[in-house]
């Protein structure tokens, strides 16, 4: 079953930082109930935009999102200090965005990490920069998943972004990323795929038709979640019926479903 | 480059019969030239329905598009009297629709295939009826390889129709069909998987969005050529966006073109 880790609530979006700033929660509580109604999985809370103002952004967020969520959140900062305020204050188990292998975030992410119960996105960057190769993703992840093992976090808990990128700079950055999935797949099968998908269309026209198109290779590729915009009734309609054809959907019940319920159309 | 065969020039369809029954050219020509423009590689050509009337059907048919058809032709026909005549009627290389391993069909079609310069669709049918597993389509492509490399036709010329069938009968039937075109793609790398789309959604509602799912997932597989309406703007629009992600389409050239001329829309 694919996981929507919903991306809304952040602070960079217009609305979400006007809300945040005017205390609106109504407009929060309605988009978050919003997004799960969609098929979020999880949502995904960021209150990094307001320079200043993250650690009571991200508490004023919480106190609002926690009573109503009937998902886990994914909490998303680079801030260890925002990250345990944020991880006491919610009860179910929470996914954590992001550590990756750049230095200065690994060596403040791990202490963070260390003997807690989360789940957690490992994203394939280091100081080098972004991947060059199938096999440079691969490595990243198995280095991300060997160092958190080491502190307690297991390889069912990891969500390896992979980092997509723009096809627009390169004619075989689709291919590269989805042969690296398919290789960590095959080297840790109980981890799960995640990550953005939208950088793939990056530079070029039209790009939801992109996007659609790419989340079906990289879910048969073994992509098995995504940070998405849940609300893109397209997306998520491709999703299932991407979901179906993958062999994941006994007698079609959730594609006949979503038929019924106006989210799958032609 | 994925090759699509038009499949509107078939008199099962209604307005195609009475434009033959009419003897009304301009209909015919109107319609190869749209499918032609709208990326039509090949043009498939069926005279079957009206019963009795086949080789007179077939002969006005080619008379009318021979002429103007600037990709060549599938001569779509169980009668190899029928494809004699319309062999000799067309210049271009033609592909012929269909051998298979039923029996009859498999012995009228050899003799007709052995020596001629053309390609050629061979269903994975046979007198047990559609295949049942993955292993059974790849041992019935080895089977017609292997029989029709025998009489001249090199695997190169081979157009192999794995034979989709409903995911609605059985949620496996994708992956199914999947795992068969990437275990014929290896033995045969040379080998092209063409076919229809739309049983897939076979008893399903909304099944445009289920075959542009689908054609994504199995060009990711190998599959290279389908039987299909190239009218269908927003399969064509997919077809060409999975091209691009699958790094065949250098600097998104056409990917870019379908943009412009307004075939590709979000």
């Amino acid at each position: 079953m694919f996981e929507a880790i919903g991306e809304r609530i952040n602070t960079s979006r217009k609305f979400v930082q006007e809300a945040v700033a005017e205390k609106n929660a109504d407009y929060i509580i309605n988009d978050v109930k919003q997004q799960v109604q969609a098929g979020a999985s999880f949502i995904d809370v960021n209150a990094g935009a307001r320079i200043g103002h993250e650690v009571e952004d991200m508490k004023w967020l919480l106190d609002t999102i926690e009573p109503v969520a009937t998902v886990p959140l994914t909490l998303d900062s680079p801030d260890p200090a925002v990250l345990e305020m944020a991880y006491k204050m919610v009860e179910k188990t929470p996914m954590i965005n992001s550590i990756s292998l750049e230095k200065e975030r690994f060596d403040a992410m791990m202490p963070f990490l260390e003997g807690k119960d989360c789940k957690v996105i490992a994203l394939c960057m280091d100081d080098a920069g972004m991947p060059a190769s199938s096999n440079d993703i691969l490595g990243r992840a198995k280095s991300l998943v060997e160092e958190l093992n080491k502190i307690g976090i297991s390889t069912a808990s990891i969500y390896v972004d992979p980092l997509v990128q723009p096809i627009s700079t390169d004619s075989k950055k689709g291919i590269m990323v989805l042969s690296a999935v398919r290789a960590i797949k095959a080297e840790f099968p109980e981890i799960h795929i995640t990550g953005g998908l939208s950088n793939i269309s990056y530079g070029l026209p039209q790009r939801k038709i992109i996007n659609r198109t790419f989340v079906t290779l990289m879910m048969e590729a073994g992509m098995d979640s995504a940070i998405i915009d849940p609300l893109d009734k397209k997306i998520m309609a491709t999703i299932r019926t991407a979901d179906m054809l993958l062999g994941e959907d006994d007698y079609c019940m959730n594609y006949l479903k979503g038929v019924r319920s106006g989210d799958i159309e032609s």
